[in-house]
């Protein structure tokens, strides 16, 4: 067909039908070791990967990555130090090693093998029919073996994980015995663990740097790393004397070289204004021997998690620190993540402040935003997704916002142990129109200061509404709002500019609407709750025998009830005003779920009409 | 490029790297023309299209269709009668332009045009960027043009239409001018229709038919339609004095000639057998003439609507007329559908069935499911989806089913004009097991006896939950159950045999509870609802200010409280037990949603694990 198919002397050869399909599997079997050949090719260098976590406690599996926003993909690059007989490198929802998308590399013992596998709701691993974990590289090195593999955001394989914004839950295992196939992995038996860590990284171009930028770095003095999983060490720190006013424009963490595997976060706060001084403290935060006034100190500077970058405030803004008005006193809280207990490990971590005395346009705030801390707001026990939303109304940004608006550029999401999803949404005349953060694999467990994707603008008006989704399955009575870590929170703090007086903007239920709502339970179910007013709200709470129409009640009464706003300048004073028994903000239009983007499926014919050979259509 | 590249005399072509690029690429193009021949040698013959349905009122659009289940596909013959510019054809939820998936032919007055096309919510037509909608001929014939084209059930593709089983909305519009482009076409301005139809008919071996087999033919006696959109034609018939007892196996429809799109559905009734006769009626249902006892003839014997086939029975199964005990009176009922006003058309339809002497083994029943006829269940007003359940209870099959089961293997779907889904499914110890039969795009317009894919096998102990979806957002006040066609009804009439004595097994929420909702909703929101007892149910759900909180808790309380059955001999004994404040059965494990099978992705690499060449991977 594709030849001269006559039989000329000395002819090429004639194809026939089925040689042509032959061929045609040839040739796709050929292009596909061109792509794999072209991919290599193209596989970034080492420093290519900006992007570096360790994956278990000691280190010896390192993940580094890049993100390409053009091609909606991963590159990952992970170095294995001391290679057994494979490795499981994985996402899944939470961290857990079922329903787990897995790329793995295994050895039978003489020859080794990579694939794109998934696991089963019992653990048990299958070959993925389609293989989306690309590998790219496999390479011998000194340091150990470096696997190089490309994995697309969203691959629409429903065996996949959807690579979205906010937390990733890693999960990585060890082989440490040579298996005959992929299907003889025991999960369950796998030396492994999870490391949570935000993959897409905003691609944001990093402001110019002033020529007098300084730096200062807020570092523990050679702490000995407690012998413990879980350590929180407090060292307080001081501003020289007179110290002026000054904008942090960028912060970057200092890790001690060995402990990346350790030092889980940082944070440095300021202390509060009305106190002279602080005593100079140097040891666990919940040591008995901490004073009490480093209480006070509280108000974040910086705050780092593990696999996050340096952070760089938006050039128009800084963070003002320093003059007067402002504590000379910082406490650095480092968490000290040890869970195989190592002995004896030095430790001078910290933070690395960059700061100019050129101040930049606009001083940058924070601002609280979601619920306020009040038992009335409260979570049935036993449930596996409960929604809370906290409101930040029209009547609050119109009051308190400046006719051009405010800018938010970062934001930290915030609840307490139950906390598995969290959003804030901003709404314009009653439609939203952009989400500010959303992390849907949230955990309490990895709260980061995340730069933006993009700037969110908020003018007077502008309502922003913060959604947090709780479990409680391991729950066996309701979990009230409150500071305690057995209560929750919904909260997201944003980073904005220029600075505005207005510090909270938060709300609750009504409080007489919820008493009529124990009431309602009271009359309905027959049962006795004491209702006397002495009884506070936590133990009407308690009370309430939980049953799926006292939770769907609870759910329409948030989704009806007026709402108290806190629209606060500080957490006591608030602008001037009435904010009981707010409406609700009514939103008429919601956001579209953003589809998974699949690549284009392959259509049976090409996307142009099919031309027809019917003459005129009309028989004149 | 496939041929000698280099010149030397006579040698066989060295393909250098680019070049078996671009052949591969030539490859595929050659192999896309191969498949296209390939599916016009296998376009199915005229005769392949077992179903036929005229789409216009005037029957100048003519769709016939077969359904592949290996293919999963449907095959469409389109004969065009009368072509003018082109023609669109397509399905959408509920037979609106809007959010279509249209297969579209148009003439520029030179040129013709086929492809698969898309509408968005304004009604533009998009060329869909897959052509799912595959032109396997065209071809002029002396009756007009016949389009023949495929369409698989499901392309993935967001923009079209997900055939499923139940009701599918097909539309056409008519193209009168020619058009530039297909975005040029301006769906408004179409003359143009909807057609309901099941598409996938179920692929059933039909049962073999006895030799003894009779007919008999239900037909109207010459009738001149009358010349107004809608008339339901009532005409008595009458079986032989003395005819004993034969099984219906089979029955079809008979449809005079040129009347197909205007017999839109017909059914032969029984009457009842404590009336010795019946008056011989013929004419207009609605007439003031007609004797009332003709409304005694209710039992359904058969049941035809436009596109259904001929209906068997299984063949252990047949439907029991005549004999002692049933009456001899028949009442046909054909509904014409008349837009176009024709004037004068006469017809001799009706319903041909086929019976025999050689009882079958069972004789077949038909059963009510879903909800008891009462104001209790209530939709409030506004609503685009309210869901209300009605529980077929273990309790009640426990007691009423042989130990052996029942076998459904038809049903019936009945709501009124609010109904928009129904679907009845099989719960046994409180897991899901099987859909018994679903209509996501259900029309109280077109209600058939349909035939299930499968026969359901339900035993002693098994819930059949019925859920309805209704529509009300064109009313403004609540929508309570009923007989009245503004009154709401959900029942599934489920065909099955042996017959048993069990003929409703439907529920209703416990009347006590409801009377708790009233009053919660009169505390909660200070309103002065009348609770006088003397008002009644319906007035008291007319008298709610309906808002989300309302709303919300009365769907809480229909999932929650206790429901009153009905587990009826007849309508009006019930089987001895207690039936009032029944708990609601509890389900623990859901049927999961048949995603939509897409056709594989192309992998970026096959689903095999890559070998690679690391030599023995622990080092020793």
């Amino acid at each position: 067909r594709m030849q001269n198919s006559r039989s000329k002397p000395c002819s090429c050869p004639s194809l026939k039908m089925r040689e042509v399909a032959s061929m045609y599997f040839t040739m796709v079997a050929a292009f596909l070791v061109i792509l794999v050949v072209a991919l290599q090719g193209s596989a970034p260098r080492q420093s290519d990967f900006p992007y570096k976590v360790p994956l278990d406690p000691q280190g010896l599996l390192e993940l580094s990555w890049n993100v390409s926003y053009p091609e909606q993909a991963v590159h990952f690059q992970l170095l294995i130090r001391d290679l057994q007989f494979g490795l499981l490198f994985g996402m899944s929802d939470r961290g857990e090693f079922e329903n787990a998308d897995l790329a793995v590399l295994w050895s039978d013992g003489h020859n080794s093998y990579f694939g794109d596998a998934w696991s089963d709701a019992k653990g048990q691993l299958h070959m993925d029919s389609q293989q989306d974990y690309q590998l790219l590289e496999a390479r011998r090195a000194p340091e150990g073996l470096y696997l190089l593999f490309r994995r697309a955001f969203s691959t629409c394989d429903p065996k996949d994980y959807l690579i979205e914004d906010g937390t990733v839950h890693l999960i990585y295992g060890i082989l440490e015995k040579p298996v005959r196939s992929l299907q003889a992995i025991n999960i369950s038996a796998l030396h492994g663990g999870l490391q949570r860590v935000q993959l897409l990284k905003p691609n944001i171009s990093i402001p110019e740097l002033p020529s007098d930028m300084k730096t200062m770095e807020i570092t523990a003095p050679d702490v000995v790393i407690p012998s413990q999983e879980t350590t929180y060490w407090c060292y307080m720190a001081e501003l020289p004397e007179g110290f002026p006013k000054h904008h942090i424009i960028m912060y970057e963490p200092v890790v001690t070289a060995g402990n990346e595997a350790l030092v889980h976060h940082m944070e440095v706060f300021q202390c509060a204004a009305e106190f002279d001084s602080f005593p100079h403290y140097n040891g666990p935060c919940d040591s008995k021997m901490k004073p009490d006034r480093l209480n006070y100190c509280r108000h974040v500077l910086a705050a780092w998690a593990m696999g996050a970058q340096a952070f760089y405030y938006p050039e128009e803004a800084g963070l003002a620190f320093g003059g007067p008005g402002s504590s000379r006193y910082l406490r650095l809280e480092i968490h000290y993540h040890n869970p195989l207990v190592f002995k004896g490990r030095h430790d001078s971590s910290g933070i690395r402040l960059y700061y100019t005395a050129s101040l930049r346009p606009y001083d940058a705030g924070i601002m609280e935003l979601g619920l306020v801390y009040t038992p009335v707001m409260a979570i049935p026990p036993g449930e596996d997704s409960f929604i809370l939303t906290g409101y930040c109304t029209d009547k609050c940004t119109q009051l308190a916002l400046p006719a051009a608006g405010i800018r938010i550029f970062a934001s930290q999401l915030h609840t307490h142990l139950a906390g598995r999803k969290v959003v804030t949404v901003l709404s314009r005349e009653g439609r939203e129109r952009q989400v500010v953060n959303a992390d849907g694999h949230y955990s309490p467990h990895f709260q980061e200061i995340r730069m933006l994707k993009e700037v969110v603008a908020v003018f007077p008006g502008d309502e922003l509404i913060t959604t947090c989704t709780y479990n409680t399955e391991d729950r066996s009575r309701a979990t009230v709002g409150g500071f305690g870590i057995l209560e929750e929170m919904c909260v997201n703090y944003v980073h904005y500019y220029p600075q505005t007086q207005l510090e909270l903007c938060k709300s609750a239920v009504d409080p007489g609407y919820l008493h009529r709502y124990f009431n309602l339970v009271n009359r309905f179910n027959d049962e006795e709750i004491c209702m006397c007013p002495q009884v506070s709200v936590p133990q009407q709470f308690y009370s309430i025998p939980w049953n799926t129409f006292n939770r769907d009640v609870l759910k329409s009464l948030y989704g009806f009830a007026p709402i108290s706003m806190h629209c606060n300048k500080s957490s006591a004073v608030r602008f001037p005003g009435e904010w009981e028994k707010q409406p609700l903000p009514s939103i008429t239009e919601r956001l579209r779920e953003p589809g998974p983007r699949c690549p284009p499926a392959p259509g049976p014919q090409p996307a142009a009409p099919v031309p027809l050979n019917l003459g005129q259509l009309r028989r004149d």
